[in-house]
């Protein structure tokens, strides 16, 4: 059993912060057991890890991350979608069939995650099986907690990348069926563009055992129509997916910037996930998602730094950019409320958190993922509520003032 | 004289980058004399300072930073700019009769600044006189060059920062005829509201012998409402301040968010100054500037973090505000087109630095303000094309990038 003392803060509920001043969590075999005050009175005998004057707070989630682009990053943001995928996404992903540049990439890109707070990841990866299974390897050798996407493509992709449709669902069987105890596999068709009705329907069938699914939806106009295009018999792009059977409370959708409430409506009925990627949203001119519609209808909602079209691995900047876009839509609408902190922390820790099982909270039986923030001179100095504190680390930290990162449990140190 | 190696970028003209790969910058007495190829060979007895492999590129200046604010840097930002004035700013203001406290939030802010690569800055510091000497004593010390506004409020205003209009007037007029030979003294109505007419007038009388001027406009929409009701014997916002002589060449204006084409016109035809603060504008929620309308106008524009209601003193991540900004115009207005990295980045650099003369750009002539920025092992790894290295820094990057900063030909060390 372990002791942790510190200045404790997270979100229970999305509409307000816990905050436990000087208080302690106690954990064993990495998992939350008891939070409060004064454990160290009613456990005298064990040794407190004394983290006084610094910040816990619960690890956090990304659940959108093109492990494969994180070479990219910062270039080529002057470009909408399916430009920026055609002159660097596709060309950059082709390169993975090579696992030397394969390794030097993916090792950079969870280090710096690590160093940035994150200790969940989903990724796509590429559509090569081995650079798959070494994302895999590399993410359990680090101690985070992955679900890795070996990418489905098998229509309108350039040739170095167009796959098979027999080959590209046997591949993703294999990797759903050995994958890694805290990596796992997960059926990742990238978009509708990019795969056949067939294959969709093949993945679709996989999904119905159960197997996680993560895939794009409504990021740009433009893919929109192109999907209009491709899939007249629908009813919108939501129902491609959900017609192959793609459609589960295993699925993450990233993007839903254009959704419709009769598409939200069945994202909420089937339980899936939605990924919130404000900055990629940004960068690449696509739109303005509007996560407040999604979480007040009780759609479970992460944030995702979908690099590389994001152009950074922190999820604490993607909290600042969720709040700014939904600043945007209060501007824009005055009736839409803006996001709280408390909202978009929420999203980026027990939100996306909820995918993993029970993460991103520090409550009884959750797994320790817990960050130790040192707060920075004037918060200390000026004697700063707690809030305040995490306010000035969301909004005006560095990675330098995370001083450590656990994982269920474990302090990562390969960062 | 001094010969300095290294791959040079800079925006002579905002429409694109001027890039000397493996070039050299001459300089003398603090001023560049010569930019190009093969210098070494030209002036063989002069020693190189090698930062080959290394970017050079102007120091970025900073047109609007609340160095009275930086202290509540990233705290408040969930309210609107008239709450937030009361809420959090004025009862931080206060604080600076102190001169311990104002010294200690000074030194952090301009090394703070110094550290994220800004060599020129123009500051709003309170009402007292002292903070605002005491500011310029530190701008001096430290290298940088600067312009320092004792803020003038004699209405609208809490007790603690209520000034007497002559006395106001006095302290500024003396710190204007007394001020440092690198920290310049500016007049520094706060904005309307919190100017009364004769105090305005007079103010204006002392614009006309010369001195530079700054205020706010047109940031907020209940705020421009408050002036309307205010002076309703004004054309608009911007008039109140030109009735009063207070519109100049050497007037700043920061924000202009909501300013009209008339307006735009009359800040055209006196070649006024307009300090674009986008952080700032998304985190009070206060509106979307379109940089690009006041860019191709011809309108003299640079870039302000605004700290506090801006959450970051880094001048580099205010370019991807900024750029970000123009995407939301853009997206509202298909017809807008967006701001390429080259316009943010000028007005980052020379767009601003036209207000200190000569200043960032390394054409001959202008001073050396240079920052050494070392790429990240990635764009050095794959040989990444110099601008591609520029944008990972500006997009990507952090301070620690930032192996050297000069200004005027000096290294700085205070930080």
């Amino acid at each position: 059993m372990k002791l942790f003392k510190g200045n404790i803060i997270f979100t229970k509920e999305k509409q307000a912060f816990d905050i436990i001043e000087d208080g302690f969590i106690l954990s064993d075999e990495g998992k939350v057991l008891e939070v409060g005050h004064g454990l160290d009175d009613k456990y005298p005998d064990l040794e407190v890890i004394d983290y006084s004057n610094h910040l816990l707070i619960p690890g956090f989630v990304d659940l959108h991350f093109h492990a494969v682009q994180y070479g990219n990053l910062g270039i080529g943001l002057d470009e909408e979608l399916l430009d920026w995928l055609n002159d660097y996404t596709f060309k950059e992903e082709a390169k993975f069939q090579d696992l030397t540049y394969a390794r030097a990439i993916f090792d950079k890109a969870i280090n710096h995650m690590i160093a940035s707070g994150t200790t969940r990841m989903v990724f796509f990866s590429s559509i090569h099986q081995a650079a798959a299974e070494l994302l895999m390897d590399l993410c359990s050798e680090k101690g985070v907690g992955a679900f890795v996407g070996k990418v489905n493509m098998d229509r309108n992709a350039p040739d170095s990348l167009l796959e098979d449709s027999d080959q590209s669902l046997e591949i993703t069987r294999y990797l759903l069926e050995n994958d890694r105890e805290e990596a796992k596999a997960i059926i990742t068709p990238r978009f509708v563009p990019s795969c056949s009705k067939d294959l969709m329907d093949r993945l679709g069938e996989l999904a119905s055992k159960g197997y996680p699914v993560q895939t794009h939806i409504s990021e740009n106009e433009s893919e929109i129509e192109w999907v209009k295009s491709l899939h007249p018999e629908a009813k919108n792009y939501l129902d491609v997916y959900d017609k192959a059977g793609l459609i589960t409370d295993k699925t993450i959708l990233a993007h839903c910037v254009f959704c419709t409430e009769e598409e939200r409506q069945v994202i909420f009925d089937k339980k899936a996930f939605v990924a919130h990627c404000p900055a990629a949203n940004f960068n690449l001119t696509s739109g303005i998602m509007n996560a407040k519609l999604y979480l007040d209808k009780g759609i479970r909602i992460g944030l995702g730094t979908d690099v590389g079209a994001g152009h950074t691995p922190s999820i604490r900047q993607v909290i600042v950019e969720a709040i700014k876009m939904s600043k945007v839509n209060h501007m824009m609408d005055k009736t839409m409320p803006v996001l709280s902190l408390s909202e978009a922390f929420y999203m980026a820790t027990k939100g996306g958190g909820q995918y993993f099982g029970k993460v991103g909270s520090f409550e009884k039986s959750y797994d320790l993922d817990m960050l130790v923030i040192k707060p920075d001179d004037l918060s200390l100095t000026r004697n700063m509520p707690i809030l305040n504190q995490l306010q000035r680390f969301i909004y005006a930290g560095d990675n330098l003032m995370i001083s450590a990162v656990y994982c269920k449990g474990k302090r990562l140190n390969a960062y």
